[in-house]
């Protein structure tokens, strides 16, 4: 069931990074179109916001992997996980 | 040895918070000295980064704990606490 | 005119500054009242926020001083000044 | 010598934004290879960062251009132009 709620999660992961890679190139458009630029960054802000939400979720897969982990097996790797996922957290906040 | 480290950890986040609230009062002093605008706002870029470590801090703690209560007690309440520290993080990022 | 705006904008952000010190105390008593992480990790979000919003309020002040002081003096520093704005966008940023 | 400058600066953009493009196309590579998600959540940082420069290189055009509008014609519409820059700011912000 793991393996089949990841094969999800990465099929939905496509899905918003294909749309995200037809946000940039509408980025582009507005450049070469010369669209006012106070709309282009308002739209790269938005950019922004969705690849931040992709990069959440792989994170809440991460931790939410951890916890199984550690219910099915206590002694594993759990805590060196969590320190990949604080220091995943830092670079995202740029810390 | 958990409640020690938590113990610990609220010391040191006494500690970081007094400081942010000492860096608060530099601002008001800078402000009321007539500082250049440029370097307040510097500023308050750094005191924002110590505010978003105080609270990568305590998320990388709750995570921590999730997973040690999933190797202690592996039908609790993970998945309700890892959803949790996803809602905290999309605040932090303000997604 | 432009001296008592800045007056008053002076008494804002002095006004902003003391309730965020209040909000910083505010998060020292919820860790010693241990209270649950994730609401302080959102309440040290939203002080951010409020933090981001002086630094904001600074750099709209600063900008406009720019343009109004290049309208009264065509050959002014006015490049170097949004060179300066620039950066500080990019510390807030942390780019 | 602006007409060619805006020139120059579309170019640049127009390089950037497609260098960007590739890195979302390599993000959906990563996500189809099974990359470490830790991996993937870095990568999205670094293109996020490359998209605020675009934004703040925007952003320097635009109050640059409201400098040099104000030094021609100190009767324009600057205000109002500043006012847009700071809510982009804000936007860019989230705030």
């Amino acid at each position: 069931m793991a393996v089949r709620g990841y094969t999800m999660e990465k099929a939905e992961l496509g899905v918003r990074l294909r749309k995200i890679e037809g946000q940039v190139r509408g980025l582009q458009r507005m450049v070469d179109d010369d669209a006012y630029c106070i709309d282009v960054i308002t739209q790269v802000g938005s950019v922004c916001g969705a690849l931040q939400s992709v990069a959440v979720g792989l994170l809440d897969q991460h931790v939410r992997h951890c916890v199984m982990d550690a219910a099915a097996s206590p002694n594993g790797d759990g805590d060196r996980r969590v320190d990949e996922a604080t220091r995943a957290i830092e670079r995202l906040l740029k810390l």
